[in-house]
């Protein structure tokens, strides 16, 4: 088994927001993430999938084509977006925290590579230079 | 002449949007950086000063006194804030890009170092790693 | 199950030497780390942590509380600190390897951690940007 | 167990060609890196050792011994070569992709480490900034 | 005047040689960059602009457009190519060094960027992570 | 006019201290790094020198043999070691703070060089990833 991994980036605004909280109980949890103007960050997103190098082309799978997937299902919906606001990619009331984006982003990878010669392994999302999260599925 | 340099980090959001233009005009020009609902960044920010390391302590400056003087002046305003909407760090009608950031950065810390014994060199600001703005002052 | 990983920095000195063996031997086995006037590194320490995320924040564990016993447990203990000289983090006579240090910070972080609705993970240590070490507990 | 890791560089070319395949065949499957004169990139190599401290020492394995290996078995094999046409790092007909690599890379290593009291944990191997290729071993 | 930089990335194989010589004085200059059958490098690439924020849109120049011609006349060119052999980007007989090879991309963004409201500053080159080149025009 | 810059790292320990000053000011002009068993840093140390590419060359100087120099004047030097207390690197009395270092591998470099086609323009010296202190000789 080898594993082989991709990185794209993206830009998005979010804040850490619950609705019902008073803004005094919702800075008391998330701190200045709670900025109602909102704040962003450059997400680096780590995509591994793990799979038998083919006998031909020494490929676990096309780096182009993880690219692409990722592309199409990820940086495509969230690049330069609102993470609160647009789109559908976060359900509604879901805080957009790395650990819930990671199980997002492997939900949507892991239905797009079915068919193909290899399987995903892990999510991982820079969200700063200091803070990462990572999700395996489901074990 | 001996060039000291301190590096600090922020995050923030933004968006690249000019009043009285459509919303056709504001994409054409500013392409996803114009979108409504805001995207963001983690802001890397170099500031250098200039001048002689003193006989006995070696310094050009304090390091962490310059350190502080970012964080004030800086840091303080816009870390998890939104360069458009909060507070007065962005005079009104002035695009967030990070040229003219790097120049307000500029004129506050040119400000609060009066009075040090070394002189403010550059203001160099990374938006993404692939983007970054410099400022050496009026020249 | 989500990993939530911290870093945060450190600066330390240090030498690797066996009281009792000469300084030959020292250095036969240890080079230039054997250095009887110290040397030093720029530490980086990963922490991470697992759990599932909370469903209403998001969170695996507070970040920002993961830095705050970061700070507490090791860089108040070690940063700006002689490792073999300087309090009693190391026991006396362990060397401070970084193979070493990741069993001491994971001790540390385990007792802090209790109580917290996630699991201490993996403690990864940079001594440069060419070696680090890892602990995951005890297996 | 602890792990202890260690990195080294390296500079090739190569390319992705099936000898049997027509030009637009290879440039299907394997897009630029088909180019039929060579492309390089400035590899990463991180090999990871696991064992236990030795208790006089600290070490899992001596860092700078583990750097030899790599040096002996992999970087002056591959160092500023074509991956394709020098030497006899990779068997006839294979492709030089990450995935490959880091199979022989530890087939080699292995065998050179028999003897250590640690085992060969992991070969990684960066090929650009946004590809890696990892290999555990037959598990 | 404002400093604006954008970053772009390429991969190429190339060999220091100089015709006419022996392999033994060749390796004697270049030592394994002398190598007959290629190596090779993933490239790093910045150009500054220089100029003054526009008043409406805050942009020196659109980062994005400078990408455009960055791509256009550097890495269409010779990205996952081999600099001594495709095309026409190096003249015969030049050797691709990152020194000349700076010198050559002024030549061709400094002409592109006719017409832009701000003038080119500077290219460096990365060629790895220890050994850039760059280049101002001439002075 | 080309730029060439080369980077070398090195590991050392230092502390700063000014000696007839008590503890308390010491600290309270040095604060932690003032701490009197010494800490430690990993230093990146850029050299630029500036020049004419070789016509047939392609040098503005071997790389390699800048990389020499580096390490005769300044790896050999203070790589692992304490820049107090090791050798004759440091003027006794003067501070090891980054700002001093810059101007004493200046004086080393210019010297070395002496001969080689190309002259000293740049020392860059990294103490953290935070703090780099630069220096252009006397101007």
């Amino acid at each position: 088994m080898v594993y082989l991994s991709r990185i794209e980036k993206f830009n998005a605004a979010h804040k850490l927001w619950v609705e019902g909280w008073s803004e005094e109980k919702n800075f008391a949890v998330f701190g200045k993430c709670s900025n109602k103007n909102w704040h962003g960050h450059n997400y680096t997103l780590h995509v591994t999938v793990k799979g038998h190098p083919d006998p031909v082309t020494g490929f676990v799978m096309d780096a182009k084509l993880l690219s692409t997937y990722m592309k199409q299902q990820v940086i495509d919906q969230i690049d330069h977006k609102n993470l609160n606001l647009d789109g559908d990619f976060l359900p509604k009331g879901m805080q957009p925290t790395s650990e819930n984006i990671v199980i997002l982003i492997w939900q949507r990878l892991e239905a797009a590579l079915v068919g193909q010669p290899c399987q995903l392994h892990l999510i991982r999302l820079w969200e700063t230079d200091t803070i990462y999260a990572e999700y395996y599925g489901i074990q």
